[in-house]
């Protein structure tokens, strides 16, 4: 048997016990032949209680300290997943970032993963050992700094190690059984998915859906590895983040291509919208030049044609709610220059999003989801759409009975997802 | 100015508050001119903090893993020594023990210091940061597995580190005043020392003065450097621990040199007495290599002349009271072969020991010594002598009557110590 690669994130390792728990669920595996490579988080609550002591210190503390304090917390649970599988009558090995082989820029608190050269592990996987490595950090390239690699980072390291060891497939451990159609807490008929396509789960991702990190699912996707995302606290099969979500595993078969994969939502943004711009070549580049330089990442642009009377436009986006402030002062300051009316800023809004591959091949789904909306008296402010998504901005305070409404048009809690929509107008 | 390396121990780090007023210190130095290098511990209680926790994972966690978590204490309170330095408008690098080029063996646990590449440190100098290293702490020559020095090894950190950077002294901050005559909570009316010689000290720190790990005295000496040992809580000049007591100081040329340094007491040995044993060449180093076999570090050993009508001798010496069972089983397997009568277990001991290198030069003291214990009613079981020392064992209870006999006898609780002895019958 080949290479498997685990994650366990810091919910699954909150004290001691639940360190001893992961710890039998590796050897686990071991015990069935596999060579086992395990990427662990922090324990439990620890990165931000490292966070608080920061704070407490410096106002503003260094990247560069700030990674050297937070990468303490992997260190302390892969030791101690080492131990405890040691107890267990296993060797196991502890590796850092940098004993690893995970190389990065130098970025401190979001680093980028350049490369992964793992010697270390591949000699100790040789002689025997499990391995565990500390997720979440890496070490620079040019500098030999220790950097992390942002939240989530932990499931980019497992994936990372995957490819670079060739693993057979990456196991993601979480506190939840699976990817679900919507967040179970908004809506509790949603269904567990058995699998779901890399493009899906970049859009989920992408869309507020907070099981997998971005960076972890589009590393996956660029090295083919096979991601399972399964609780750590039951034996259930979780969900299968593949190739292509029904074609690779001969077990689907059987089974319909479902259109839709889920409904994800997302609360952390804010609205912004420039009224009465001149409608000249230049200008929105102007503005979006302006919001780039502010170092500010925008999501939905929408712009409509402009009246014919007047020539004028308006142009609204959604960006981070934490950069609003920053984005509304270095547009203020483009006013005189462009000749735009007003600045409007709203930042109780909340974004719905539709995603899946299906929709490629079935004409209608958009208008369902519209209706659906509308039937359950949601207004619907911006749109817009990608090959395989659509995202609405609607009223924070509807987002939940936008998602609930969204999720049984499509018929997403029953067990057999058969939504297939007939006519309508176009998406 | 030169390079000044300072050691800060957990208790001057025990919360974010204890963190910044230690970074208030270092720009202290920094202001003054110095290039500073600082060794930390972990912050208060975290070492044992972690030790429960590995402890609770596991009764008996492998060495390597075991280094692998107890370094992460370090790393934490260096981050925050670094973050509370650059909050004060100045720049600082904080680096592992690995990063600082402090190369071990590959000893887990109680690794020893082979060589310090300073190489990261100097460059950071040159820069104009502040450097904190992690104590503690450094990485095996042959295997680069991260090792730990032992309980203490932040003080022998700092000295290596000042001894490979040419340093002028080395500053080791604690939370007393310096090195005292005695326990002051034993003998409240102990007095600091303004100085003390390496080999004092050394006598010291092995009998039982807590105050300076026993490899920090010994690598200041071999490379001659001078270390301060004073409060982090306090503005006070401390105790300097130099090369000889009175001579290389200036302001030393006034003092008279005192016979004394202090008082020392230890209550972690127990004693065995291996009675009867035949006096035949060989039979003692066949004991004692049983106990090296079981790799027991003894301290005192007795043997008398034996009594001329049996031809038997009792054998006595003394080890720490966790190696006792260990060594009792080693020599109770002994006994046929031997052929001794006896073995005699007594943890309930302590010892006292009298040090000062003006000893060498007056005689009378070990009887003065002597004397001060029998006149407070304290029954001597052992004794033995250095050059510059004389150690007696008695009953536990009797520790601090001893103490504060011998104290006294010397004068050590006079500001001006002139315990010139004379007569007597000799050491």
């Amino acid at each position: 048997m080949g290479i498997v690669v685990q994650k366990y994130g810091g919910s699954s390792l909150a004290d001691a016990s639940s360190v001893k728990r992961v710890a039998r669920r590796i050897v686990e595996s071991r015990r069935q032949g596999h060579d086992v490579v395990v990427a662990v988080s922090a324990m439990g609550d620890s990165t931000d209680e490292l966070l608080d002591l920061a704070n407490e210190v410096s106002p503003l503390p260094p990247a560069r300290e700030l990674d050297m304090l937070l990468t303490a917390g992997e260190r302390i649970s892969m030791a101690l997943v080492a131990m405890a599988i040691s107890d267990l009558g296993f060797t196991a090995r502890s590796f850092t970032g940098s004993q690893a082989g995970v190389i990065t820029d130098s970025v401190h608190g979001r680093a980028k993963i350049i490369d992964v050269t793992p010697g270390r592990i591949s000699t100790a996987l040789d002689e025997g050992h499990v391995v565990i490595v500390a997720g979440f950090q890496g070490v620079s390239q040019d500098t030999k700094e220790i950097t992390t690699l942002g939240r989530g980072g932990t499931d980019t390291t497992a994936v990372a190690l995957a490819a670079a060891l060739h693993a057979d497939h990456c196991e993601i451990y979480t506190d939840v059984d699976g990817v679900f159609t919507a967040d179970p807490r908004i809506v509790p008929s949603a269904r567990k998915l058995d699998r779901v396509s890399y493009e899906e789960m970049l859009e989920l991702a992408a869309c507020g859906a907070k099981i997998l990190h971005l960076r972890c699912v589009e590393y996956a996707r660029r090295y083919d590895i096979p991601i399972h995302v399964r609780s750590s606290f039951s034996q259930l099969e979780g969900t299968w983040v593949v190739p292509d979500a029904a074609a690779d595993l001969p077990e689907a078969e059987d089974m319909e291509q479902a259109i839709i994969a889920g409904v994800a939502h997302d609360r952390s943004e804010a609205k912004i919208t420039v009224v009465g711009v001149p409608d000249k070549v230049g200008e929105a580049a102007r503005i979006f030049e302006a919001l780039a330089d502010a170092q500010i990442n925008l999501d939905m642009i929408v712009q409509n044609i402009s009246a014919a009377a007047t020539s004028l436009t308006d142009i609204s986006f959604t960006l981070p709610r934490a950069d609003g402030q920053t984005a509304m002062k270095a547009l203020a300051g483009l006013r005189d220059e462009i000749g735009f009316a007003s600045l409007l800023y709203d930042d109780k809004i909340g974004k719905i999003s539709l995603i899946g591959a299906g929709m490629r091949s079935h004409p209608g789904v958009s208008a369902k989801f519209f209706s659906a909306i509308a039937a359950a008296g949601v207004n619907i402010q911006m749109i817009s759409t990608s090959e395989i998504r659509i995202s609405v901005i609607v009223d924070e305070g509807l987002v939940d009975a936008a998602v609930a409404a969204a999720h049984s048009a499509f018929d997403l809690d029953s067990d057999e997802v058969e939504a297939v929509v007939y006519g309508g107008s176009g998406r």
